[in-house]
């Protein structure tokens, strides 16, 4: 597929397809970042463990009734996908205090939320994805309050379905980040990716981290665990 | 009055009054902070000063109906109140950019917003106010959604009886902080200070800043712009 280059984030290439309008290629690389991207390291195969693990997520989601950019895996490292306008808003789902948040208001890890907890974040590299309230969103975002109000319904029932899909497979889902995109029916659906590199994931029996904290905290084999994931989404039919 | 020191803040004291139950007294301090308590000074005249202005913006917020936990102006320095359970939150509203969210949020300054912004810190020095959404509130502040949903009306209504107050001595009410308190009865009022160490004022004219920003930005002389604010209230009847 003849592709042009229309932007390079921190973990993923995007192309256009210009044989098939509307849609886009999502190339994962094999780079790492942490702490908005001052701890970086390139990891042979996390492109190729990332495709394979968010297009699996992805597939499932759709059986479950959860509408997102993701069309089809073309490929190792590659993804083709709906194009959509990214809504410039970090949304985090958190299951168990753990990460930032500890330390950003004194919650200790492993806190259980009653209910998940939402938090909202402006996607603004340069300002180090800070923070927002609801009436930051609605300024800085270009989103409706009701919109705003889909997005949180959506992610919270996103959230619902992963804890399932993670606790067949013995894992527990701690806390992930999701980013919506709308489409060009302006319809607003889950785009990016899930992987380990966007959420937290700890084994059920022996509270390992499976996810990208063994690379922020430098604690373990970022691709034994990437693949132990991957290996473990193969078994859910 | 006897009385017992029952805590020491950055900018004020407050006593137990051993024969008045259920009040308090506010003396109001000599020192100014600023940058979560790192730039430090000592002001002649300025706790005399915030005291009278505090206490006579409330007194004309009481003639406008707002419920607060003044009672009366004791003397030159003091306060009577009544006492409050203090919400621990920082409540912010925004009439105008100016300050920390320019820099958070990348907003130009002097950039009105068309409604008023609402924001809420987390009131713990220790981890230096942290911005809350609505649901890290509830979770970390012993509120109910109900009462944050009352706490924001009551703020909003402040806001605008502030705005027609200073507005009538040429002043912008451009942003400013409240805490709220919870009376015995678990009614909550609006507690303690409004004063230019609590707002950001302008000259309607002149857009000079009549405020704590002076000593933050190290732009003027604090006590004459605090005595401008004085003497410009006096004349409110």
């Amino acid at each position: 597929m003849s592709q042009s280059l229309l932007y390079e984030g921190k973990a993923k290439k995007v192309y256009q397809t210009p044989n098939k309008k509307g849609q886009l290629i999502l190339a994962y690389k094999n780079d790492a970042t942490a702490f908005n991207g001052q701890k970086k390291a390139l990891f042979e195969g996390k492109g190729r463990l990332n495709n394979e693990i968010s297009s699996r997520i992805f597939q499932i989601l759709h059986q479950k009734g959860i509408e997102t950019h993701f069309i089809e895996q073309l490929n190792e490292t590659e993804q083709l996908v709906h194009q959509t306008k990214i809504i410039p808003m970090e949304v985090v789902i958190r299951n168990i205090a753990a990460g930032s948040i500890t330390k950003r208001l004194g919650i200790e890890e492993r806190t259980i939320f009653s209910q998940p907890l939402i938090e909202l974040f402006y996607k603004e590299d340069s300002l180090g994805d800070p923070l927002m309230n609801d009436e930051h969103a609605l300024f800085l975002c270009n989103v409706t309050s009701s919109e705003l109000r889909e997005i949180k319904a959506k992610a919270l029932e996103i959230n619902t379905q992963l804890i399932e899909i993670f606790a067949a497979i013995g894992i527990t889902l701690v806390d992930f980040k999701m980013e919506f995109g709308r489409l060009a029916s302006g319809d607003i659906v889950l785009a990016d990716e899930i992987s380990p590199d966007t959420c937290r994931l700890w084994d059920v029996t022996t509270h390992e981290k499976l996810d990208k904290d063994v690379f922020r905290q430098g604690t373990g084999n970022l691709i034994e665990v990437y693949e132990e994931i991957r290996q473990r989404l193969e078994a859910i039919s």
